[in-house]
């Protein structure tokens, strides 16, 4: 026999989570710590593993190792496992390094038959109770073993109670378990055509299996992507003595909190059933009562556990979900672990803790999920609003929050109803930069196409506002103004909610709740956090709006102030076409003058916002057919409005097609065809900063960033051309202002040759959407449609536009990390890309040596909290 | 005074080139050698680079170097700068390391002015020439340093010879000459509102100043783009002492070559012209005689001139290109240089001196530029018939050779008139691979979008067929089958021609003179560079013809059979498209056995016609709506023939719509969402080696290539399908046939994750078509439309499709190499991109340790060249 895979809970402790999963390190926990946990074994994670390397299949030694340890826990028990006459039975509970709702949870009873059940009924002279819980067994192996739906079950026991003119399960007697248990046998023959087992290791061995098994369920998969959990961890599986709330009325079952997991209040917090299993608690057919009121029904019990719950507190340092069970008036513990709470809860708890002298303000950093913080920061549905609610179809989750408005179908509409009053949805098959006004009034954004990073997703998180994209079940009519979904038709004018942060659409109006950071503990924490951070935060943000948004929210800088957003709005757009149409340098100049006084007062304004804090300005990125129409009545009109005939304006669009526009004329490549958008893209920069640096109140620096560099010489052409500029205007004011000229790396060969650009630039900043997608040579707006199935396959486990991928992108910004450094050790380093507000990506920011990250205005304390975390697991200087 | 800039022809030698550039070097060298060279100085290349960094000055220093070395050539030559009783006057000449007719040639008789001519004329005795030498000064130096047309002064000479009735120049008599440097005087003024310069020392600056200035104009910077030559070289200027050909009938220049540069036939070949300066010869108003005339003319000069042939041929060990004065009887030497040769020259040449004993086998396979090859391989135009023709446009040289035919709209009408016996050309605004049998049949194609690895391009080449792409200045109307370029009209039928090798279109036809590679030098030559080279070259053929093409011209396997092109003719595209319309796994399996047995016959020919080498077959790789109709009326046809509604055939269309198909749906990736592709593709390929493999002829030993592998995981899994297929069906034929599943390395996150996907690929093949787009993040699709503003502004030097970018993408081949022999020591390593046949990057395949490079079958003989080339220069183990 070689490696052990079986383990006695007495043979554990809390820090072998890896090996015994959660549930079984905890069980083996208490069990060392002496309290009431009826005993039992675990089968390791590693089996788990061996169990798919083998091809499913748990192979031999491990099957002896099982059997071995129920020997054992025979032993310890004082029972034997089918044994009638006072039969050992046990639960199977499956049980992950982290807990996973997508697995199969829980079997009871297992080891009864025919036989046993007789003998059961015999020993505790209840055969009540040994039918009522044969039944349940055959139930719930049917379900969860055999994958034969528990409804099917429920209509038996429905068809039974209709017979007997009763309406509770409680009402059944004996002879109705009996007759069950027959119903069920026959139904489990038919669909199965073969015998419900009556061998309990048998039984045993296929519980065990359909838990190994479970890990690899599609439900599991897709919890495991949301939640970042490798698939190679593998779950453990818990085999433990049954104890049985069911045996009575001093018999009972519950759950409970050592704190309210929804404000963190402290007192136990839970509810309980007399003369029930655990699943009746669930299931929610009897109403259990508070635990509170356990201290009457049972005080001793109460007091027994109010003592263990205090003690587990004490000795896991944070609050605790348990299970119990009473049986016969004793008190079994069947699980702790630390309890899910809501991110109100989340803040309070870890400031409280602090408080009590029970954890330093460095783990209390660590208690909270920065994800979490998103939920205070947006409005949310109301719970109670919500249950009531059914979705009618989902999207992509693409920005966080929850809206309720009336749909309309164009940037216009939205903002004239959003003008006389209205709240509105705006449904698109994608959005554009032009439809930027009718967005910032939206409360909510739809789409049928685009993944995560599309514009829609992109300005929407900007804005904080919720947005739900890439439903392609929706079918719109932009004519008849009406959109399908779900087999239902939704004109404008009606009510839709959406829920960004799971993607639901609902059809139909759902109470908010609005956001609500709750200050002081949220400012508490965060506080601590900024205190042990390296990382700076900065944001992305391209107006004053979203800058003192940002600011509000802590951010320290903008790491991303694009430009070309400002060029969509009214006389913007006209004058940004003139240019794009102009035959010669002089036309195009032209109508560049008429862009800058619009865009230097943007840029006042945004510094005013920053209050001196670093703005980094990206100079005209997206290809130049994004400014002109596409449809031929927009043609016609604005060839008309710039004075051209419609064929040099369609001849212009012609020219500007591209086959791959994400890897075309777009970046400083514009600026190498068109020196002399760059010219006043600076001289908006620099006057702008002067006049504001005149008021007397801010300092402002500068930073202009030029984007989608590819070589040392691309950048050295436009930065020439900056400087020349910016030079001349610092000059004729009479002024000493600094600036600084920096790039984007967002293309591998700039981070190849990141040692030659840091020969020219001053700063990086790390574009890794755009990185991402030429690493891995897809297009985010094309790469979902085939992703899924890399996600069902198992090829990628989370989106890299999410998540950075550390192994192939991540290792191109390491490169470019050293190989800047190694030509200008001062070189100022960030991150600009989507990933800049995602933890984990944060994270490994700060590990590589980042000096900031930059995110949209709604995730800066998430990165915040993420960047301190990363302080605190790994600590840089 | 610092750095060295001027040097006397004394104290350089031949290894100073680039110091002193091609012209100064052989010009000290043959001074060295004792021979009659005309003495004077060179101003470095350094001096060149100085002038550009300081702005375009030239410094005092350098300045006053000059004048330091002009007075020691006074002192050599006994006569000083302007001085009217024995002037020295001085050509000026450029000269850079590698010839460059892009730049200013030469200046003759500088030094002279209004009264040095008349000391001229007195102490030459001779006033005719005098001021026939005067007006040529003026006339040349307002062209090439002042920028007056020549032309205007032809015109004022044509003027006087009208006025006095006479035709020839040398009918004019010393008033006459007098005269034409007055009125060029006056028009100089007129033109330049100053008086022609009289200073000698001004007119010397300003000589040498255009020289310098030539090196940036852009003929010479296309000139130096197309042959590779760094723009930071820059040019050396060479002045020399007068000697005059023009003194009289006891006087004249010429030009010879050590050998017949169009056959390469051992014998003096060249021309000369008495009383004459070199201007006349290339003018061709006069008909110079053969040098063997000179033999009569001038026994003794053309003894001594023979010899000083003789000795500079055995000095330099390669045949010479010589200039030569004679000036009263007296000869003299002006330049000597490698003479440039037809390629045909070039083998005889190189194989003639290797039987001569003068240089090595090694020194011979250098001796040949491997792209020069390409003439030898494609038809030509007959020089004669070319001479008379006139361009009509221009487009991308995108594949060698002349081609002259009747013009064609459409793939049908190709296969239509060549079925009926017409050569055609054919005309499209871009193939698509539904082009590929009207493709075939043309003699030429002409395209008005698309880069150099554009469709067009690509097919062309590979089928060794003339094609000039992207001429965007063609107007195509495919309803009225007509073009129009440069004004003229050009309609189906019409006849034009294409050279494929400069990108010139002609709107007539103009007589081809056929492929003929001479093989006795060829032969020899080429085996020779097999001896000596390591890396394998290998083929990029589809199809049975291409790979016997390419085993004609020395392939050793096939690195690139790509298996889509195999889907587009007739039965097999409905098959193709029923596949891609399926709605589910069974539809789309039947509609793929219908393409196996093409598929497998197709690869039991290439098999066959590759007699046992090894092929390399590359899976589905395009995205599949490629395969899909866009026209209406197609879009009609098709869904009847495929029996589905025209309605769901654009919902197909439409759902594999894709924003960047560069990045979307298509490679490996189809594989994954389709392992049933996979499956079909395995079986053809197996089933063809095991079919093929029976017959006792060749074993074969297939090697499968998954496209646009980005993750380990993703190669995995198809490979795993690859594999299940395959063992089954060796094994149920009974053999144990061997064959490898290799990877290409075209994504940037493969390179950077060599190691790991090397865990599972038996070879890598750098596609650096994508590797290079991904790596610069632009399409070459798209990126014609700003790569021109790179080069004019010199941010890029070369074409990074053509050229492999060593410092960028090379970084990337070089990473996938270490990291994958990390994994794999013995992992076999290609090139198939369009770089495998271009010979700077061939030389890097081999430095960074490729086992070999696989180009198009017309390019295999180049590659081979190059490849020994690489060896010979950096040799390998």
């Amino acid at each position: 026999m070689g490696k052990k895979y079986v383990y006695l809970f007495s043979e554990g402790n809390k820090d072998m989570r890896e090996l015994l999963g959660g549930k079984g390190a905890n069980l083996a926990e208490m069990t060392l710590a002496g309290m009431p946990v009826p005993q039992g074994f675990t089968i390791s994670t590693e089996a788990c593993t061996q169990y798919y390397n083998d091809g499913r299949q748990i192979n031999d030694d491990i099957q002896a190792q099982i059997y071995e340890y129920l020997a054992k826990m025979e032993e310890i028990c004082g029972k034997k496992f089918a044994d009638p006459e006072n039969p050992l039975l046990v639960s199977v509970r499956s049980g992950a390094r982290a807990s996973m709702p997508g697995m199969m949870d829980t079997i009871l009873n297992l080891g009864l038959n025919d036989t046993v059940v007789e003998g059961l009924a015999k020993f505790t002279n209840n055969p009540r109770f040994a039918y009522d819980s044969y039944r349940r067994f055959i139930q719930m192996f049917s379900d969860v073993v055999m994958e034969l739906s528990k409804k099917r079950f429920e209509e038996i026991i429905d068809d039974v109670k209709e017979k007997k003119g009763v309406k509770q399960d409680i009402e059944l007697d004996t002879d109705d378990m009996k007759q069950l248990v027959v119903l069920f046998k026959e139904f489990y023959k038919k669909e199965k055509g073969v015998d419900f087992p009556q061998e309990p290791k048998v039984q045993l061995m296929e519980a065990v299996k359909a838990v190994f098994r479970s890990w690899d369920n599609p439900r599991a998969n897709v919890y495991r992507r949301m939640n970042e959990i490798p698939y190679d961890w593998g779950t453990a599986v818990n085999v433990q003595s049954m104890v049985f709330g069911n045996s009575g009325n001093t018999s009972g079952t519950g759950v409970a909190f050592t704190r309210n997991p929804a404000t963190g209040e402290k007192a136990l917090f839970g509810e309980y059933l007399i003369n029930a299993q655990g699943e009746d608690v669930v299931a929610g057919v009897r109403t259990p009562s508070p635990i509170s009121k356990l201290k009457d029904e049972m005080p001793e019990v109460y007091e027994q556990f109010a003592d263990i719950a205090d003690r587990l507190e004490k000795h896991y340092r944070d609050m605790q979900d348990m299970e119990f069970t009473i049986e016969n008036g004793n008190l079994y513990m069947l699980q702790t672990r630390n309890g899910k709470r809501t991110t109100a809860a989340a803040l309070k708890v870890a400031v409280d803790l602090v408080d009590e002298g029970m954890i330093t303000e460095k783990e209390a950093v660590c208690r909270v999920e920065p994800k979490q913080l998103d939920s205070l920061l947006h409005p949310q549905f109301d719970t109670g609003a919500l249950k009531k609610a059914a979705a009618i179809g989902k999207g992509l989750a693409a920005s966080p929050g929850a809206a309720c408005g009336r749909v309309v179908f164009s940037a216009e509409d939205a903002k004239a109803w959003h003008d006389r009053g209205e709240t509105v949805i705006l449904v698109r098959l994608e959005t554009s930069p032009e439809d930027i006004e009718g967005m910032q009034v939206a409360k909510g954004i739809l789409t049928v196409r685009g993944g995560m990073t599309s514009h829609a997703a992109v300005v929407a998180r900007g804005m904080g506002t919720c947005c739900v994209s890439g439903c392609g079940d929706i079918v719109v009519d932009y004519v008849k103004k009406q959109f399908t979904l779900g087999g239902n038709v939704y004109k404008e004018g009606d009510w839709i909610s959406l829920d960004g942060s799971t993607g639901n659409i609902y059809g139909e109006a759902i109470a908010t709740v609005p956001a609500d950071p709750n200050s002081g503990y949220f400012g508490r924490l965060m506080g601590w956090a900024d205190e042990y951070r390296k990382l700076e935060v900065y944001t992305n943000a391209d107006t004053p709006r979203d800058a003192a948004q940002a600011r509000s929210f802590g951010a320290e800088g903008i790491g991303l102030c694009r430009t070309e957003h400002m060029f969509f709005e009214g006389e913007r757009i006209k004058a940004m076409r003139e240019m794009i149409v102009a035959e010669n340098v002089d036309d195009r100049k032209k109508a560049l003058a008429k862009l800058l006084p619009y865009q230097q007062s943007d840029f006042e304004g945004i510094y005013e916002a920053m209050e001196g804090c670093p703005v980094i300005i990206r100079f005209l990125d997206p290809p130049l057919h994004e400014f002109l129409p596409t449809k031929e009545a927009d043609i016609e009109e604005i060839a008309g409005e710039l004075g051209i005939t419609v064929e040099r304006l369609k001849n212009v669009i012609s020219s500007l097609h591209e086959f791959n526009p994400m890897m075309g004329h777009r970046g400083c490549r514009l600026a190498v065809s068109y020196p002399e958008i760059a010219e006043m893209q600076t001289t908006a920069v620099i006057n702008a900063a002067i006049n504001v640096t005149k008021k007397g109140v801010y300092t402002v620096s500068p930073y202009i960033m030029i984007p989608l560099v590819g070589e040392v010489k691309e950048l050295k052409y436009v930065k020439d051309v900056v400087i020349a500029t910016a030079d001349k205007l610092i000059r004729d004011a009479g002024t000493d202002m600094k600036y600084e000229v920096g790039t984007m790396i967002e293309i591998p060969r700039a981070a190849l040759t990141a040692d030659e650009i840091a020969r020219e630039a001053e700063f990086f900043s790390f574009g890794t959407n755009d990185l991402t997608q030429m690493t891995f040579g897809f297009s985010r707006d094309d790469a979902g449609k085939f992703l899924d199935a890399y996600y069902t396959k198992k090829i990628y486990e989370s989106d890299p536009f999410a998540h950075l991928d550390q192994n192939g992108v991540g290792k191109l910004v390491k490169m470019s990390v050293e190989l800047g450094r190694k030509t200008r050790p001062d070189l100022h380093l960030g991150i600009c890309g989507e990933h800049g507000g995602d933890p984990t990506s944060v994270e490994f920011c700060h590990n590589v040596g980042l000096n900031y990250v930059s995110c949209s205005p709604f995730r800066v304390p998430i990165a915040r909290l993420a960047a301190a975390q990363a302080q605190i697991n790994h600590p840089r200087k």
